[in-house]
């Protein structure tokens, strides 16, 4: 098992909680809470792989489905969900930034063997990261918080430009992609804890007094 | 014509007359009630013959597109919109179940046939009976019914579990699926006319006070 | 460059703007704009190449991304989110208008180059033009204009039968595509500016008093 696939279950464990948490609070029934926790994890995914033609990976491996039911069960032994804030603890900031990261280059890398060209390395690098929870937030009738939350789906992107910047230099190895997400991971933890944000545009009359 | 045909066109008109009430109570324009009909009856179908790279059984068919038109037809003619509670009337539900178990066997049945996973055949079977649901929801900015209304999206589940379950002991066949499909059926309606409902979990500091 | 990849290339960069113009509105980052417009003018496109297993022609094409990000610097440069109404002026319409024509061709020739049936053709037709708007809307929380704002998505669906009966008729060439357009376009211009809409339905009860 190498350091991908560790990285890759980390990020599916820690997308599957956030989509458990997300259906608590919206009060869904135990049934909806599971999809929300699957959805968030393998949404991306599955429509990345439709997209570029291949059976979702989901469908074929066995472990991301293990990792998901394993998470449920632990969230629901540990009573995760009476925890208030814990999708802001430490532990699960980084675990799900390694997942933003670990997905984004798995969506680059896919789209890079597809022959897709730079706008389809960016856009499936950001979609294998935070299509699943743009879905889930759809469904449970919120603005995607990746629209207007934070330094989030800007990290897909750059990493998605770097994978795709990379390979043009014909330097894509495992070293370079490890330095990548070593990079990125950074990015995103820095942007977290310091709070960052992107600039706004404000609408006409705003001045009107 | 034989029975699983007749369980489609049935599930196809009730799910089309479901996205027809819905457009109505939103308050949609007459295309916009037309494309409710449509997404409703051949969303979920059309999504899952995407993801297994089919050519949508909607494009090729043409019984699918005649059911709906003939059911808007009629809906309109007997003013069915007036009719406050026909979508909880004993026909409807019974058609609408019938729909529901009919389009779960067909997702799972595509799922074998395209060998996924487990997870795979479960997925599709959801999929296919609510899919159109949610996406229909999603577009009138309701939460999806299945997240959490009652034991519906369940018994999607069940159905796909239990095709699953004999395919793996080799006795995948006519008379099987039809005994499927009748206990599938049975327990949509017994948990429909028990009103029964799957647990919720509490989020955390409810007992403050 | 023929006058298909023109009429092409106005709607993208027509359809980025209005996209562009709703990520203000609703008060997204910069992020979220930039999605919001790259989502309306592509999004339609890349669900229908998916549906039909092509490749999504965003990622194979340099110019539509090109379109976009000029779009959006120039709308950036212009300050054109400070300019109340824009989307309502008639160069924005009938730029607008040209997409909406533009995109609905595409989708309809494109489902029988792959041999879809009357409602396949249809269907694509609609989703191309429309599809991005959808998707759009649907993330932002609003339900999608074309389900009860005007007459719009009519448009794409009249476009679709025409160009379906032309090929039924065995006359599908450039001539005809192009009076297609022209009348289609007319069609889109006369509703918008005449006010045009389509009936509604009243629901049970209201006329109680």
């Amino acid at each position: 098992m190498d350091l991908f696939t560790i990285a890759d279950m980390i990020g599916i464990s820690a997308f599957a909680l956030a989509g458990f948490l997300v259906g608590v609070r919206k009060e869904l029934d135990i049934l909806g809470i599971c999809i929300a926790a699957f959805l968030t994890a393998l949404g991306g995914g599955i429509i990345r792989d439709t997209i570029v033609q291949r059976t979702p990976f989901a469908f074929s491996e066995t472990y991301p489905f293990i990792c998901i039911v394993a998470m449920i069960a632990l969230a629901l032994l540990l009573r995760v969900h009476k925890r208030q804030g814990f999708d802001r603890s430490r532990l699960f900031v980084v675990a799900d930034s390694i997942g933003l990261v670990a997905f984004s280059m798995t969506g680059a890398l896919i789209a890079i063997d597809s022959n897709l060209n730079f706008f389809g390395v960016i856009f499936l690098a950001f979609l294998t990261a935070v299509g699943g929870g743009i879905v889930r937030d759809t469904l449970v009738n919120e603005i995607p918080f990746v629209l207007n939350a934070d330094f989030y789906g800007s990290v897909a992107i750059v990493t998605g430009i770097l994978v795709y910047g990379v390979d043009m230099l014909g330097v894509l190895n495992h070293t370079v992609l490890l330095i990548i997400g070593v990079l990125s991971l950074m990015l995103r933890l820095v942007a977290y804890f310091r709070g960052w944000t992107l600039p706004r545009l404000v609408k006409g009359n705003e001045n009107a007094g």
